[in-house]
């Protein structure tokens, strides 16, 4: 199997530095949050530029410029409402190291980023909803298979949409959370990949704690057989995880230096 | 479903000082070590008094006396190669907060301890193995199948056998860590208790490592079904993982107090 693939989250315009760079084209925030994220062992990078209805198309093209020109064409996951912005980010990509990667389709409003990806031969992420939050997991793969086949209709290796099942709130929904994981396993044993939002489980828990929380969930979440994941990868216990996950899977080859690696 | 079981193994003559604290019957070394294993969440305690052939029926009444006297009744798992002695201490063993274990028996030698436990009422650790180690997954379930009739002949209820997957050393093992996670959901899928010395995972490892490698694979374990496991307790990593993934489990309810209940 190949190693899990995690997407660093922290280029995003929800943290308030990061919107402001975007918005003035200064560079400084971004590439350092980059190289953090790159240095702690991100395999992708998402840009979340928010909607950026009317400067999308030139805010995406100057990130996908900016990050690849500095990091030796990082692969990038492109996140923005705006789909325009996505199709014109992936026009100035560098494919050298990764497909680009929308984000996000789902089965309702947002099943054309299907098609934008098809249309690109990109990856796609695929969150398994419709309007609202899946009930249950039969749902989840209703919407699943809408994805699939919209995907497959349009040419893509299925191997390319990453399906997300929604991590919940643990806080609020804890009696979810085994559904959730069942999920994951379903994707896998139809050998698809998976990725998602795995902070989603630990919102609204205090600081501390929530590392602790996302690193368990991590490892369940990787037996289950969940390929990726959209975190941070400068959380230390995190990453310490997964790495010795993908140790006991066999995915990577256990050193005594393996955390460093 | 019930929260996971930490049956703490810091009291053992693998431990010098223990080992000095028996022999002399000494028993500040041993209250101290049980004393923290509780305090850090143990359920059970391990008192492993190693073969002691000459003097084990004293020294293990000796020891169940000292530590349920000195912790209200503490339960405790009896764990020597010398039979006698473990129904020596049953016969003074007090049941108010659980049955007493046998610990071990398994399917080749060792299956003499499935009838006292039987004979006994008490609950019996279950090594799924033969004359050495199983070389595969059909090996342990003919050994689980061994053990089980074995039990209920005898006339004991299927959840008092707890069976251990025998946990192997990631290096040398690394390619078989997978054969026993999905043992273990093997054992879950037959709605039976399972439990086992987890730590043998990460024999061999910079001490550094080992609690992160331990916790990645508890949460592992856990989405497997593990039910218990043989454990240190004083290490923090791993109490955490095991705290969460009750909480994601649903096996506890959720407080932002969780980690110190």
């Amino acid at each position: 199997m190949a190693k899990f693939v995690v997407i660093g989250e922290r280029i995003s315009v929800t943290a308030k530095v990061v919107n402001e760079a975007f918005n003035a084209r200064n560079p400084e925030p971004i590439l350092k949050r980059a190289k953090e994220q790159l240095d702690a062992g991100a395999t992708y990078l998402d840009v979340n530029i928010g909607p950026s209805e009317s400067d999308g198309v030139e805010k995406m093209q100057w990130a996908v410029k900016l990050l690849q020109g500095e990091f030796n064409n990082v692969p990038l996951a492109l996140d923005t409402s705006n789909i325009a912005a996505i199709e014109a980010g992936i026009a100035v990509y560098d494919r050298s190291f990764g497909k680009p990667m929308v984000n996000s389709a789902d089965a309702a409003g947002r099943i054309g980023y299907v098609d934008v990806a098809a249309a690109n031969d990109a990856i796609c992420i695929a969150l398994c909803n419709g309007e609202g939050i899946a009930a249950n997991n039969d749902e989840r793969m209703m919407y699943l298979q809408t994805l699939l086949e919209r995907g497959m209709m349009g040419g893509m290796d299925p191997m390319d949409i990453w399906f997300d099942p929604l991590f919940v709130v643990i806080k609020g929904m804890q009696d979810k959370q085994m559904d959730v994981l069942g999920f994951i396993k379903d994707i896998s044993d139809m050998g698809l990949n998976s990725t998602g939002g795995l902070s989603n489980n630990s919102n609204g828990m205090p600081k501390n704690i929530r590392p602790i929380m996302d690193s368990a969930m991590v490892a369940m979440c990787m037996m289950q057989g969940l390929t990726s994941a959209i975190a941070n990868p400068c959380d230390l216990r995190l990453m310490e995880t997964i790495k010795s996950c993908d140790v006991i899977k066999n995915n990577t080859l256990f050193a005594d230096s393996y955390l460093e690696l």
